[in-house]
Parts: C-alpha cells; structure tokens; sequence
C-alpha cells in the first residue's frame, strides 16, 4: 500500500491522520503544479484526477480523501478517528458533513474561482463571476459552526475526529489564501489553535509550504 | 428509533435506503414547507435544521442523510448498500463522495438559489447570480459520470449501492425543476432507467409528489 501524495490541503488531511494515528506508510510524490495527476497513467487509475490516491494491496487505487481515511481506520482501529464505535462513527461523519457542505468546499470554490484560477481553469469549470458569493457562504458556514463549537473542544465534543482534521486543513489552506478566520468568531479561533497546536499539524505540512507561501 | 421524515430528495434517500434493505422504522412528519425544522424544537435536536434526521435509542438525534444511512447499515448489514467488507465500503464512499461534490450538491444549489428560492431565502444564505453557474456545475459533472458509466450497471460496477441511490434522488428530483439529464449522456441515461425501474424507486417517492409537482 503506498500514498500517492503532493502538495495540498486533501493530501495534508491524509497526511495528518496517518501521523495521529502513528501509521507510516510509503509516499510517491505527483506533482501537482505540473499536472500529472490530471493525464494518464495518473488518471488511468483515478479517473477523477484528483489528489491524494490511495494504491491499495491489490493494486486498485482509491480516491477521495475521507473515502482513503474511512478505509484506513478499518485496517488500523486503534487511535479511532472516525469512531470506536458505530454511535461515534455516525457523530463524525455527521460532522464531516456538515463542515464539508457548509464550509470547506465553498472555501475551496472561492479560492479555485479567484486565487487559484491560474491553476484550475484549464482542469475543471471555474466560474470566476462567483468566486465572492462562495466565500461568502463559507463565512456564513464558519459563523454557524463558531456558535456550534461554543463551550466545545472539538466537533465531536472531547473527542478528536477526522471531522476535526478536514476542517482545520481547509482553514489553515484558506486563511493563507485570502480567506482567514473573520475576528469575531471566538469560539472557532479557539478550536483552530487548539487543533494547531497538536504536533501532526505541523508534521502534516508540505516541506515546500513556505517557498509556496501556502499552508498545505 | 425513528426518522424525522418530510417530502425532500434527502428524505427520500434514506426510504429508498430502508425499503432495498427491507428495514421498516417509524416516521414521523415534519412539516418542511412551515419550516417546523428550521426552528425549536427541532433545531434542539438537530441545530443544522436539516431532514431527515434519526432519533437513536438513546433518545439523541443523528443528522444528514448518508451518516444516517451508513448507520443503518451498521446495525443492519444485511442486503449491503455501503459495503459487505473494507473494500466495498472505501469504493462505495469514493463514488458517493465524486457524486455530491461534482453533481449534487450543485444541482441543489442551482434549485435553490433560482426555482426554489422563495422558499429558501429566509433559511440559508442563497445566491441567485450564481445560480445559473452551479447548474453548469452540476451538467459538468453529469456529463463526466456519462463517462465513467459506460459500460457499468451501476457506479460500483454490478454492485448497486448507496452510491446510486444518492445520485438517482438528486436527479430525479432536479429533472422535476428544470435540470434534466442532456440527451446527449446515454449512459447517464440507461443507468437513471435502470435505477427508477427498481421498486425501491416508486415506493420511496413521498405520497403528496404529483399535488407538489416534483420527484421527492
């Protein structure tokens, strides 16, 4: 089983549950910026084009961030970051959701419509016209979930989750891209630095974050 | 345990989830039009004001429709719809998560943000300059899961899942507003055909859909 990795803040999250959950596994770098993960071979075996993949023992790849790491608490439970049981399992992936939905993929769209439009408008239909519109709902995302995480540590309450690590990677990304944290969100400041401050944050970044002047 | 029930595609998922694997929980209505579930009590239990929900037999309540589902499938595993091992499970998720973040979720917001836009004005941040973009949005991705289904039964390949099950809901619901499969995508097509001849297809439909004028 290897990693097929890059810079980014999908492969990051990968990054930082293996290292919360002390799992190495071998990486093989794509690179990104050039495009090779958007034409064969890479897209023979992900046809979505997308990073990170995950080649599995049979050889098959598997893609999609969360899809990787659902799969990767299957084979290795312990340090449960989806959830010990099926109770918690569902308390996660409700949260995943509801961070995804509201937040994070509007945040990614506004900066692939604007910041990133260099890089994305010959890989997948931008549309430049609505880059404000989606940040602003991925502000109004971050104001719903502030009040969610008043008095809470983490999105599943004391527990730390998967859910935790996709929002903070889409955050930290954004947040150097022109999208940060608005000041008055107290309470989901308080869970950023909180998640920050964990030693698989900074082990997660790229080696090449701040020549990119990134946090992926 | 029961389901927070309501005419919506969402609601219609986890139906349609119940009756392929045979389940029956009780329903409770919710009056989605009067915004029962945009406000208290509801929102004590579920504060993202979403349907369906879940109550659990601790008496807590479980939002948004795939962790509902998957939750279900963990108590029933029987007539697998995520997945019968590991495996499954992580190609399952994959499919599911390439539908909503290319097709889906855009499609909605396209409704939303124009033909559904009175009634979801006062209930989530709408914008309806960009509504015409998310519809080329979600065209986009039908015309690349067009692609992908060539040849396939279902996007598992001869495993149908919840996967199709997602996708089926959300286009036959916003082929009922506005946003049909192009004719032009014929293994789109043939699969939508394929899944609409199930009974799991008419049965889940809410009673009141032809009086509403809309597949849900």
């Amino acid at each position: 089983m290897k990693l097929l990795n890059a810079v980014g803040p999908n492969p990051r999250k990968v990054r930082m549950f293996l290292h919360e959950k002390g799992i190495e596994l071998p990486l093989e770098e794509v690179d990104l910026f050039g495009g090779e993960n958007r034409r064969p071979p890479y897209t023979e075996h992900n046809p979505a084009g997308q990073l990170p993949s995950l080649e599995m023992d049979d050889g098959t790849w598997l893609g999609e961030t969360v899809a990787i790491c659902e799969y990767l608490e299957e084979l290795y439970p312990d340090t449960a970051l989806v959830g010990s049981n099926a109770r918690e399992r569902a308390e996660t992936r409700m949260w995943l959701r509801r961070v995804e939905f509201n937040i994070t993929e509007f945040a990614y769209a506004g900066f692939r419509y604007a910041e990133g439009l260099e890089l994305f408008r010959d890989r997948i239909l931008c549309l430049p016209d609505a880059a404000d519109g989606m940040k602003r709902k991925a502000r109004a995302g971050m104001e719903w979930i502030d009040g969610q995480l008043a008095g809470r540590q983490f999105l599943c309450g004391d527990r730390f989750s998967l859910a935790d690590i996709v929002l903070y990677c889409a955050l930290d990304f954004v947040g150097s891209v022109g999208q940060p944290i608005p000041d008055a969100l107290e309470s989901l400041h308080q869970w950023f630095d909180r998640v920050n401050a964990r030693p698989s944050a900074e082990a997660s970044l790229s080696p090449s974050w701040r020549e990119i002047g990134m946090r992926l």
